[in-house]
């Protein structure tokens, strides 16, 4: 517990915690890649992206705080010596996203360091922006993080988007210069812990009329793209036994991947969320068919069953159909158990300020993954949202945003006495 | 039967008719919207499809047949007096399409006309290119030959392309002024019989090794457009039994559409060739879902009953599943058998050339079916083709070519005395 001039800078920090100033830091960023239908489009490795970590580290750098980058384009903004405590989340977006979807987690990190700065009280305190945590361009969500805590395959700067241009072009883009992969990793010993907070990007708090939940894990997911390759036929002329029609054998595989699902009574989430035929006319049958797969659970071997139980039931589908199945399972990240130390901690605050917190796994897969199976000791605190995510309706209260900053400050507090 | 003299002509006419004629003009025709792949892209209602009209026209000139087009872009060129003998297909193609379909039945014709004058044969005979005969652009198939039979909703014309420009509006850029849809119906006074080559577009005459098949049926269809309005949600946050998946949905539906089309033990072939999803994103519910249908029979009222049981899955499907369906059921075409008075003329002219044809339906649409269904004794011929249809690798042969080009001579002077 802090000494007795601490705990008088401490109540003062609480009180200088101001939902106004987050509501409209978060106003302010909304307007970099801001739409008309009041969303936002703030992709990952852009110069909108980059706009919004300059606009952070003004905020910071006037309260003492040195400003880094590394190579995967994630933005560090440190105090006090090391080990420190590592707060943040990211900001991109999805498009036609929303604005607080990750901005909301920097604006409240950025709000600790406001608040312990009125209030005279030192932290170490490590403030992150991860680049590209949605990979809504290049397809390789939570990005920076996975480079920070050494999770990318080197492959991944490979990856292009439609127009052709690779990860490494875009960060080099930005940089100046040709990427160092290897540069971007941390040194753990310089972290004490990590600790994100985010909207929920469920119904589960709003439902039960609470402004704030503990991440208890997660969930660990599987992304594959799949590839059914029959052959075109005209759909007049060629009989219903004499086809390979690769949209049929899709609608299988839909359908195995949903039942599945339903089969795991509430462990796993199966989705198949993207499709595509060729050549794609309504008087051809379909000789090839892609589609997306996106397996969760927060228990691996249930996932690593379901994977294996999808796989099984395309080949079937392909051999009993006469189609080539081609499977690529390109992202398997485990599920991760929040840190017993973080979410007492945040536990413990949660007491102090009078509020009894849900915990609660995360369906949605966060940066916070990457340091916790890096082994970084780390928690999440999830805000309430109505509206969804990843749609310009998404939102979170200020005063919800401001209890759930208190409640990282708290953590903060006790974490770097632990 | 033709008067002695008149028999003389006939067989010189018969004895001129050139398979490698045909074959050039097939080159030369395949050079305009000719791709590097040797495929073809002449789409209809464009310049590309314009200038292959005036190449017809060009050979058909000095052989003493005046010009004439409709304000479908319909090219008619005639001899001799009315009521004639039309013969002809179309000129153009399906994106990346091939060399033969549609055109091969173009150029026949025109060797109908070089052979008839070769001999000094006089024939009532009319030559036709039908306009956008795929609707590849603009989705409205059969358009020439539906508007020249009274058979186009005056709807049609304001049906619009991906870039946003109507019927009317490419019709018009080609005729220079704005298009009189009234203005383009025959008189079927005018018109003895219709008669249309064309290649197979499925392979049974290559099964059976015959260059040549006559017609019985063209199977009538009905093309519909499917929409299911569920809702996104985030795929990992979602559980199983809180979504309203459009996809999963749609994905019951592919299937119903190929089990109600096997029950029917060859009577009917249903195909969703077409589909999209919106978002469209590997990690989000699919919150709708657009597919095609196309369902074809020679028996319309075992094709409208596939419709009815079509329609009552998709309702089920999406009241179960907590969906909104939409159906728009945009085409129906009936089935049109053919005359009998041309199939016995063509079945006449196979015993003089010594030629075994196989009777078969055609499973495909046709321009031959406006003309049938508008009254107009109709007959079409099939060409034996590899490589089926609607892609690069479609291939008749020349002296294929040349047979069913003399079985069409041989009606047509069969039929103008008749």
């Amino acid at each position: 517990m802090p000494a007795k001039t601490d705990q008088r800078a401490l109540n003062d920090a609480l009180q200088a915690v101001s939902g106004d100033r987050i509501a409209a830091r978060i106003t302010e960023l909304a307007r970099i890649g801001g739409l008309a239908d009041g969303g936002v489009s703030r992709l990952g490795l852009t110069p909108e992206e980059q706009q919004a970590r300059d606009r952070v580290a003004a905020w910071l750098a006037p309260l003492g705080y040195d400003r880094r980058h590394d190579d995967a384009l994630n933005l560090f903004c440190a105090t006090g010596e090391a080990p420190r405590v590592l707060v943040g989340s990211h900001l991109d977006s999805v498009p036609d996203g929303g604005r607080f979807d990750g901005a909301l987690g920097v604006v409240c990190a950025v709000e600790i360091a406001e608040a312990a700065q009125a209030a005279a009280l030192s932290l170490p305190l490590e403030i992150v922006a991860w680049s590209d945590e949605e990979g809504a361009r290049f397809g390789t969500g939570l990005f920076g993080s996975a480079a920070a805590f050494g999770r990318l395959p080197p492959s991944a700067w490979e990856r292009r988007d439609a127009q052709g241009a690779s990860v490494s072009d875009a960060a080099g883009a930005l940089l100046g210069r040709a990427p160092n992969p290897v540069a971007c990793q941390r040194s753990l010993g310089e972290i004490r812990a990590y600790l994100e907070l985010h909207i929920e990007q469920g119904p589960r708090l709003a439902e039960r009329k609470l402004p704030v939940g503990i991440v208890s894990h997660i969930t660990g997911l599987s992304h594959g793209c799949v590839r059914l390759t029959g052959r075109s036929d005209h759909a007049g002329t060629t009989p219903m036994d004499a086809r390979a029609d690769s949209l049929a054998a899709a609608a299988e595989c839909v359908l195995a991947v949903e039942r599945i699902a339903r089969q795991s009574r509430g462990q796993l989430v199966g989705t198949v969320g993207e499709i595509s035929v060729a050549p794609g006319a309504k008087n051809v049958v379909a000789g090839t068919c892609t589609f997306s797969l996106d397996l969760r659970s927060t228990s691996d071997a249930v996932r690593q069953e379901a994977v294996r139980r999808v796989a099984a039931v395309i080949k079937e589908v392909a051999t009993r159909r006469t189609l080539q199945p081609g499977v690529d399972m390109y992202n398997d990240v485990p599920a991760a158990a929040m840190s017993y130390k973080v979410v007492s901690a945040l536990d413990r605050a949660a007491t102090q300020l009078g509020i009894s917190p849900l915990h609660l796994p995360s369906g949605a897969g966060h940066d916070a993954q990457n340091a916790a199976t890096a082994g970084v000791p780390t928690g999440m605190v999830f805000v309430r949202s109505t509206g969804g995510s990843h749609n310009p309706g998404e939102h979170a209260a200020s005063e919800d945003a401001a209890q759930a900053t208190r409640l990282l400050l708290l953590a903060v507090v006790s974490l770097s006495q632990g």
